[in-house]
């Protein structure tokens, strides 16, 4: 059959795209080709939001039927946060059938070579890209992401981790050319010669294991790393969040087949509820690379089990702000109030301590004691929630009962500043949305120590009184070093602060956003410039994204022979 | 304390080299600053013969006091290979004072940044080059390597392997830009913008454990590694060839000194016979990165407890050729002939097992039948070492006595068909010099499989009749995917042995070196252009030198704020 999809059109078509984001990475300046206004959609061949809409109820209640080998059950049930159920039904595979049909096609794949393989990657992303609006649906009913939120961090933004990865991969792999010639002086004798080829191979088949909150943002750096590296992907979504994972399979697959590929390199490993197939699968002999979004407990028994694969894990951390002055009180505490209400607060980068002096802050309208900036904070966070309509259009439904659960529990832990607030959705009355809950506790105390020195899940925040910012410095290296931390923000206008917090996220390895108090916030990240997670604490063992992201998902074979 | 190397001296004297090195990992053509003449040096600051020779003998029976923390004894008792007692002692280190004062230097490494660790590193290059007529001795008396293999694999392609490191190192770490301006369009509102820093930073204190026959070779590349990416290097050497590690060690500390950095970025862990101090020191919590060169024992051991640590390992494997057809049957059989003699076959590189097909073989002289082959090979081995000083010029001495034992005990797994031969070294009576053994086995037979399915390290070759040249390739296949190899080599002049043999190496990942029948042998590779390793089978889980070998023992950490 030949490829509908040539080298030549799609070269011809993502090269430039691939070059800019080559530059991207190397100057980490501003840069995305994927639009975050909805209304950008809707011509060249993108939905517009009826039509994404439209495609996404299509979805309901219909058998995602991806033509994969080995299929011996469908499989489903996904309830929406937001309380609908989705009804969509997976194929539910036989490993020991699917996974070696996956590997009967990496042999064309690696021949390809990393150009092809990456203009295909583009291909891939530009299909997802044209189907953003019913993307968002997708991850807005599997993670209850509210549907900005959806089809922003869902789309373009994920989309832009994914090309992103295709980058650092592509670049990669052509460090070392295609051939050499070696010709090495001998004297008066001639020379020694050798012709040698250098071709990037892969590791095997990698292992995507998806989480509830952002299928794809968080799923799409490891797939895309790993099929662009030249390895077929088996995507394992979280059972709660299969639909954003599975079409973009399915469009993985459609695009590999039009090339000329066999598209069971990327295919999909639903689940029965309660089979917990990814222990099984990330231990199999074939498993060899495993990219992971989830609990600190399963990261670590992945860590410690799959020992055949390179493992890259994105666990959980405690993320901390350090608040110890501010020429911009209202600033700051807008900025925080955002942070902390964002998808109420569900992300792996949200702030959940927040470190006070109990003797007070500085600001530019005088000192505010530990009680005034807590109480202060509480009413920004009031505030900017205070409308239904807003307040749901930012916090999104909560995504399952255990978050739920903690939020309750949270209440108990000290005083509580803020009180978590019910909220209707008038369009989705079963969605659980909920306002987060400010605690106050004490750096000194044991018992507080015990409560706020765990990450706590959801929307959900300690205000932590601390002896001084010698202490509160303290205290963030005890909690990057035992706990790690995706993210560290903080509020000082003292030189000396300042250069305290950097060197402890210099020495514990952590990534750092000062001062922020406008439209920025400490738990969002930008592709090609921002790193997510260092790689370098009980956090994550890995970044989004570097060149130690890529860099052992392929090896590099020489043949070579006498010129 | 005002440095007496400046980083201005420092680039203007070492950026020139590090630039050509960059270039020449690029293009893998020929390239290296290190002469492999010992007439080449003498001049500028280096050492010719005598002097080196000198300055060795005066190490004999010293104290070589590091100026280390912590040290609580003097150790040592290294016997040459060659029978001599060096008598040279070192510091003992009590770790628990060592470490620390290991990790107090770190901050200002981290802070001068990734030219200036790498133009520090190329001077201690430069006076190890200096040095390498007295390396090569040491080298010589610990590895039990003749003289001339000491001096050219223990001095330059040793260093060159260390500048090739540095190369990696400082590449990788400038992918990422120190600082960048992040502006991003908001419509009719003002940009977002942020200004961001980025910081390579350590992983902490790395280990390096040496081993007894190339300290140098295979401990530069991940010493230098992971001192150009800021971290501090602890060295333990292999304890019969702790002497070239040492001096590395003393040089280092000289020049971190010189430069204005703590000397105790670099020390030494020399330990007590029995002391067994590399499993200790491998679970300690401040080592981050450890790189191994040794049994697949330990270095599995490794992998498997050292979590704490990033672990590069360089193990065991089963080096195989294949011997199918040839157009140059002399030429294979002297190449051949070199690679089982060289170092006495001590080499992780040498081949172990000929297959070849038990019908016979075709070359440009007609067939040859599996028994002439064998013979012939037996002869051209045979005619190689017949001349005693140059038999002791190629094969230096049996490294241990486990080398002795595993060599006398080859001759009873199959029929002999070059028996070893001992030969006496007139300057060193008391060194054990043997030529290699060829044992022929069957490749169909359960016995001899289990013979020749396990690595045989020393000068043992088995000559393994197939029954064809697919029955090669399949055994090739299953040999690295279940033993690791570090090379495999293959004669052929079928385009379709070729091809098969292409994939299986393309398959199981492992480096091919096809018809060599000139001055290049399967068991050597060049620095900037050879890879050493694949990294992707059993024998070794990294390659000399690539992204992967570098990019992951450092961290970047961003520290953004609002511009």
């Amino acid at each position: 059959m030949a490829a509908e999809l040539t080298a030549h059109q799609l070269i011809a078509q993502h090269r430039p795209t691939l070059d800019q984001a080559l530059e991207a990475i190397r100057t980490r300046a501003y840069w995305s080709p994927h639009p975050e206004h909805p209304k950008a959609y809707g011509e060249n061949g993108s939905l517009d939001a009826a039509a994404g809409k439209a495609a996404f109820d299509a979805l309901l209640g219909s058998r995602l039927d991806l033509g994969q080998p080995g299929t011996d059950d469908w499989v489903g049930g996904e309830t929406s946060p937001y309380g609908i159920e989705l009804g969509v039904t997976y194929p539910h595979a036989d490993v020991d059938t699917l996974l070696p049909a996956m590997r009967a096609g990496q042999r064309a794949w690696r021949d390809a070579g990393a150009e092809m393989r990456a203009v295909v990657c583009l291909e891939i992303l530009k299909r997802i890209s044209d189907r953003t609006h019913e993307f968002a649906h997708a991850v807005m009913h599997t993670s209850g992401q509210a549907f900005m939120m959806a089809f922003q961090a869902g789309g373009p933004h994920a989309q832009d981790r994914g090309l992103e990865a295709v980058a650092y991969a592509y670049v990669e792999q052509v460090r070392t050319p295609d051939n050499a010639e070696w010709t090495k002086p001998q004297g008066k004798r001639d020379p020694l010669a050798l012709t040698k080829r250098f071709t990037p191979v892969p590791r095997g088949v990698a292992l995507v294991i998806g989480c509830n909150t952002f299928p794809t943002w968080n799923g799409y750096p490891g797939l895309f790393a790993s099929l662009a590296t030249g390895n077929a992907v088996l995507v394992k979504p979280h059972p709660r969040a299969v639909l954003p994972l599975a079409l973009t399979v399915q469009v993985a697959r459609e695009v590999l087949a039009e090339a000329g590929f066999d598209p069971n390199l990327v295919a999909l490993a639903a689940e029965r509820a309660g089979e917990g197939i990814a222990k099984t699968l990330a231990t199999r002999p074939e498993i060899r690379i495993i990219d992971y979004t989830g609990s600190t407990g399963f990261g670590d028994w992945l860590e410690a089990n799959a020992r055949q694969a390179q493992v890259y894990t994105e666990k959980a951390g405690v993320n901390t702000v350090l608040v110890e002055s501010t020429d911009n009180y209202k600033g700051m505490l807008s900025n925080l109030a955002f942070s902390l209400s964002l998808y109420s607060g569900q992300m792996c980068t949200t702030p959940q301590n927040l470190l006070i002096p109990r003797d007070g802050i500085r600001t530019e309208e005088g000192p505010r004691s530990y009680d005034e900036v807590v109480a202060d904070l509480a009413r920004s966070v009031g505030g900017l929630l205070g409308d239904d309509a807003r307040a749901n259009g930012l916090l999104g439904a909560i995504v399952n009962p255990d978050v739920k659960a903690r939020l309750e529990a949270a209440a108990g832990l000290g005083e509580v500043a803020l009180a978590s607030r019910e909220i209707a959705n008038p369009e989705f009355p079963d969605a659980v949305v909920r306002t987060p809950v400010i605690v106050k506790l004490d750096g000194a105390k044991p018992d507080d120590q015990a409560a706020f020195m765990n990450e706590c899940f959801g929307p959900v925040s300690f205000a932590v009184a601390v002896d001084s910012a010698a202490d509160a410095v303290a205290l963030l290296r005890r909690t990057i070093s035992s706990k790690g931390a995706m993210t560290v923000g903080a509020y000082t206008t003292s030189e000396e602060v300042e250069e305290a917090v950097q060197e402890a996220c210099l020495e514990e390895c952590a990534q750092l956003s000062l001062n922020l108090t406008g439209g920025v916030y400490v738990n969002q990240t930008a592709a090609f410039s921002d790193f997510h997670g260092s790689g370098g604490n009980p956090a994550a063992n890995a970044a989004l994204c570097d060149g130690a992201f890529v860099a052992n998902r392929f090896r590099v074979v020489e043949i070579r022979k006498e010129a």
